[in-house]
């Protein structure tokens, strides 16, 4: 299988504690690394991750809340002094151009490379990045300033072709590309051969979803429904349920729902207040709606 | 004795390491935090050392590039966070209020309490604090831009008085202050006691001077000439020395140099660049010249 694998960098929230960075993650999609959020120390927590910088070409940015993107002048210099050449692509609400790039501007006089700012929306979920093998969708979340997740969506791959078969019928080459796509191969004499005798099915498209940080949105499971992974903000536990929502947050519990909507494979959970010394309390709430539900933790490593 | 220490938040140099935070230090004077420069994680390496941040109110900027400033941001933020009110003071080189005051404006809508920039000239060594019992100095140092270390000095303190010999003498309560400072006492009969007689002198004065970022800097040792304790940079290996004039910094031996010419107690190094995988070259290269010469790491604490 092609790597589709999520690495944790940072996963407490705003309030620095002795246990968790801020919020940053890394997506690796067959070694194309996509940055979700760059809290505080992203930089460093990528490099102790063993994760490689060219591989970086893309940053995500849910919202310009501090723990989520004061990462993001230390990466930008540190690129810089590797000698990156390849522009790099900075998505966030609007503003973050106007915020950031005076900022870098004057921290990076002699830039080897360019940040190019790609600011979308918040409002409505759109397509903000596409290649062969990758879309990536904003989820329009709800929070104290204009905020989105995303939903990173595997393209369908083509579909395998059987060696033994394809020779059987003497297939020619030319004709390989339209039958992984799908088609029936028609021979010489006028025989179908169904598709599904000369390949096997590519594996299934997989779908990770990055929501923090929102209220707990019951709108977002349409969206989000049968992903392969969620990761779901759970800022508070269900005895803070009234500080969550006058912060526009998630108890675990809640989290956990959405994911039971939405009949996700697996919850991950994270973005800890700092008044919890142990988030066992938060993991108990959240199994008890949804039992197939892990805590995030630096350095965690979720293959996909 | 009264506190005077020194808490190392983060001694490498602007690539990240596995092993380094880029550079932030704490000097508790007395139970007041001094935090001299403010590198990425400054704010999460300070929790970690357990320091209040009720007690930190002035913050310390060699210079304006990012490994010395870029934890400014986080630090503002999470003092916001923490509701603190009073004002804290960021004494930097000009330009800093131009470049940090409109970010630090975007992220702090609602401040709880003022951030005032103190901008000094890095041409000449200037008092930028002083209290009852120290003060501040700068170092004007050489790098590729204006850049200046800083000398804390404690204040003499008075002497102690002798209970035995003030007793003897039936001094009356009003003089002890005057001696204390100094003053001999003179009896009604008109009998002169010498102050040393009623006093012990006070602790020595103590002295910590910071040095970093610099091209080896001679100039510097009248200004540090005795000082309890030396941090210099020592970025490079004497077999990088061409490398550290091109950058405008010091190697380990030329740090220890500086240290022998300024008859300093102790020498402490950091900054240390990315390349070296083990920094005990660089202990070694300072010791053949300087023997009482230690390395800073994170999270050590020195008794000054």
């Amino acid at each position: 299988m092609e790597k589709f694998e999520l690495h944790i960098l940072g996963c407490g929230s705003a309030l620095p504690t002795t246990r968790h960075f801020p919020t940053s993650q890394v997506l690796n999609v067959r070694e194309k690394l996509f940055m979700i959020d760059c809290g505080e120390g992203a930089q460093l927590q990528f490099r102790k991750s063993r994760l490689k910088f060219s591989r970086l070409n893309h940053v995500f940015i849910s919202h310009l809340h501090g723990d989520h993107c004061f990462g993001l002048p230390g990466l930008v210099s540190t690129l810089n002094l590797l000698g990156r050449t390849a522009e790099l692509h900075v998505h966030a609400p609007r503003g973050v151009a106007e915020v950031f790039a005076p900022f870098l501007d004057f921290f990076g006089k002699q830039m080897s490379y360019r940040v190019l700012f790609h600011e979308f929306d918040t409002r409505e979920a759109a397509l903000i990045y596409e290649d062969r093998s990758l879309t990536v969708t904003t989820i329009p979340l709800c929070h104290r300033m204009p905020c989105c997740g995303f939903l990173f969506a595997e393209k369908p791959g083509a579909n395998h072709i059987v060696r033994d078969m394809v020779d059987f019928y003497q297939v020619p080459v030319h004709e390989l590309n339209r039958i992984k796509n799908g088609a029936d191969y028609v021979t010489p004499e006028g025989l179908v051969v169904p598709n599904d005798r000369l390949t096997t099915p590519a594996a299934p498209p997989r779908k990770y979803a990055y929501c923090s940080d929102t209220l707990c949105q019951p709108g977002i499971v349409r969206q989000i429904e049968g992903v392969d992974l969620l990761f779901h903000e759970a800022t508070f536990a269900e005895a803070d349920a009234p500080r969550a929502s006058e912060t526009f947050h998630t108890t675990a519990s809640q989290a956990a729902g959405i994911a039971r909507a939405a009949g996700v494979k697996r919850l991950l959970i994270g973005h800890f207040s700092a008044r919890y010394d142990d988030e066992v309390v938060l993991l108990q709430e959240a199994q008890a709606v949804f039992p197939a539900t892990g805590l995030a933790g630096e350095m965690l490593c979720v293959e996909i």
